[in-house]
């Protein structure tokens, strides 16, 4: 069945790891827009960025200009328990599909945490433990991201304080036992543990939660604690750099047997994974050496790049944080209920957003129950279940290796499997049960979530 | 922290995974006792097993002397998608134990049914397709064995008939989605299908099954149906052999870099795993080329090699199947409902149980609250959160690097990582909220199992 040069899977020497991140920002003419404080509309500076995250993060945060930045022996090291992660020839697919298209995944879900988190999260508890902090606090939703910080801050013996929304420390009991078993204290949001979980609690006693009061809940936390920073897993630009691990293992794996994708796919929802995976290939198109077709793909239930509006907004529903110039449907907006598939932000990273503002990257929306049969259809013939994100980008690779199947060429397709779907069954028996549903946001309600866009001054925007 | 030349993990490359099973049976002077019929005490005939399981599997299962049994093309093109599995020397577990010991482990769990059953799954669908069978049946506890085989019959559209134990199929309901995802009926046992689900259904309402019961009714459906066979996915011969996979991929990797391990330590249930990993090494020791140390790891709680009796035995707790001379409890056997780690069989492959018989194989028996210590440690240094099973072959290899810490002996460990524990979590529950019990069958308790042990003639015991 196999082409008889290129392997089912490639795997990089721990030699041929990546010793450096690739920071895209440096070859992009027009540079993201910075975040602005959302009382001045000033941009934000070091200092005020420093109460909040650690010292190099926020230098890396701001750091539009250095294209290389070496990856710490400590972190490579880490890197090493899990990474290479392979490229993966999808040749049972391809079979399946009876295409002449070249299928390539880069497969990121070999880890507990079960997705390409950890790649940050190692990160920024490295450098969390170098600044001499004792924890970190975060928010996480369905847990993915608490995870892999949870794992990352048990190799470096950090405390680790995770605000779990309610819902679904309840629903989803499962992460959360992984992240106590990495040591992690996990904390229903809202909680009694800060004064804005208990004024959400006053005024709203018997709420679920929602992914913006624990990310409010985390960052007071970490700011009224002494030897705290607080750390987050996507949608900032330092979470894009650390990811372009994968992007830089995927280029040199298919540089190794001269393949060249015409197509690269990612899912996205912060962007952490699309901007990571792409990274190094944009670069290159950015410099004029090699052009590539580029496809973000999101859900129709929540589509920020397809229908959202490219402006400042708050990074989350509080209304706390800085400013971020982005693709937003507002920071307002909850996808619909019946939304199963992860990809949940109202906004997207600023770096991809600008890129997708100038035309560089083409975005798709589709809808979960199609994305749901490419998942079902990838997990039987490749033998891996993929989380509900990736399954966005899968559907996507299908849909383009049918229309080559179509016109006869042999296209090579690349794209990112962020991750595994072992903590997303629930999903799963809903589509296996014929209950899954889709649904599109009306025009109205996509204008009514961008009404409480922040009013910026027409010099900072 | 690394050692020069030994890289975190050894892969070995797609030309240099085995295209051949290793048969350990071909290498030893006493062979595994037979099969016998349970109402004759003859050696069971291979038209009696044809009846039950598919042809070649029997020819397999019988085959005492072919010491290389080829590996078919499509199975090897199967094995690609997830093989070869890594050998990881463990870095950091050793820096956490400040050990001079060497510890490596072959780590299975990488491909979505979790575990090293897939290898057997995958052979046994093979050759149900080959024979023009439409189906294949089997039962499940916990589902690690049931994912696989639904995994291997969707990869050959196969039918794939799962009865799985009601309380589990209730209690654990993610493993039954992935089945179902990959296209196999789930039955939850005992059920309304079978003669015999439906009379225990009548005498015990309300049951909530056993392995016992889903084995009988997997069976009764197979032998009533036109074109089905039934598999099973440990205890046999043919699953050993399969399993040989494991240790010849282990022992090519460790070639390469010149490392002989001094001790072998695999976890113990019905043997699949245990005696896949040893089988080359094994036969290397009983061809007098080399010498090892094996040590096979069982709960304390359910001690058939520890405390058993080797005796011809029946195969399920029903009393159905074919007798096979084993290190057993007892069919009647059940362990305490505080077990919560996996290996919760009465019996052991033929096999394993000569050779242990023999002395060639020591045997340790573990307490679960100190095998999910093990797992705890190992996961937040190793950054693989470990199925319980496996966690058994953990907790010696600690035990021994330990030994080694206070001798000073640079010792080479090997242990089988056979899956992780994402599926497991109730049990992290149990542990981490400080929930975790030990029991050790008393000697009476044991004593009471093993009455009713059949009574086969002195001529053919």
């Amino acid at each position: 069945m196999s082409d008889s040069t290129i392997p089912y899977k490639i795997y990089l020497s721990e030699d041929e790891l990546p010793k450096y991140w690739y920071n895209v920002r440096a070859d992009m003419k027009v540079k993201p827009a910075p975040l602005l404080n959302p009382k001045t509309f000033e941009p934000m500076t070091p200092e005020e960025l420093s109460a909040v995250f650690c010292d190099e993060l926020v230098a890396q945060e701001l750091d539009n200009d250095t294209r290389e930045i070496p990856i710490p022996q400590e972190i490579q090291d880490f890197y090493k328990m899990y990474r290479p992660s392979p490229v993966v020839r999808a040749y049972c697919l391809e079979k399946k599909l009876g295409t002449p298209a070249h299928i390539y995944y880069k497969f990121e879900g070999n880890n507990t945490s079960g997705s390409h988190k950890l790649n940050s999260a190692i990160a920024q508890a490295y450098y969390a433990k170098e600044q001499g902090l004792k924890g970190v606090t975060t928010e996480t939703g369905a847990g993915q991201w608490g995870t892999a910080l949870s794992m990352a801050c048990a190799y470096f013996d950090l405390d680790c304080k995770i605000f779990m929304v309610k819902c679904s420390y309840e629903q989803k009991p499962f992460r959360r036992e992984v992240m106590r078993t990495y040591g992690a204290s996990v904390t229903p949001s809202p909680s009694e543990t800060t004064a804005i979980g208990r004024k959400i609690l006053a005024d709203h006693p018997g709420t679920t939660g929602s992914l913006g009061c624990a990310i409010s809940e985390a960052v007071e936390t970490a700011t009224g604690l002494d030897g705290y920073r607080y750390v987050l897993g996507s949608v900032l630009n330092q979470v894009l750099l650390h990811q372009s691990v994968i992007g830089l293992e995927a280029k040199a794996a298919l540089d190794k047997y001269n393949v060249v994708p015409d197509l690269i796919i990612g899912c996205a929802g912060g962007g952490s994974n699309l901007g990571g995976l792409i990274s190094p290939f944009m670069g290159q198109k950015l410099r004029g050496e090699q052009d590539y077709h580029f496809i973000a793909v999101e859900p129709a239930s929540c589509p920020s790049l397809t229908r959202g509006k490219y402006a400042y907004d708050y990074c989350d529903t509080g209304m706390v944080t800085p400013l971020a110039k982005m693709c937003t449907l507002g920071s307002d907006f909850i996808p619909s209920a019946n939304h199963a598939g992860g990809l949940r932000y109202h906004g997207m990273n600023s770096v991809l957003s600008e890129l997708y503002h100038e035309g560089l990257i083409e975005a798709r929306s589709v809808e979960q129950t199609a994305v749901f049969e490419a998942a079902e259809l990838f997990a039987r013939t490749e033998g891996i279940l993929p989380a509900p994100e990736s399954s966005h980008a899968i559907r996507v690779a299908i849909d383009e290796a049918l229309k080559c199947k179509e016109t006869g060429e042999e296209k090579n397709i690349l794209f990112g499997l962020t991750g595994t779907g072992y903590f997303d069954l629930f999903a799963y028996e809903k589509f296996n049960n014929g209950e899954m549903s889709d649904y599109i946001p009306t025009d109205e309600e996509l204008e009514q979530a961008l009404r409480k866009l922040p009013q910026v001054p027409e010099e900072n925007a």
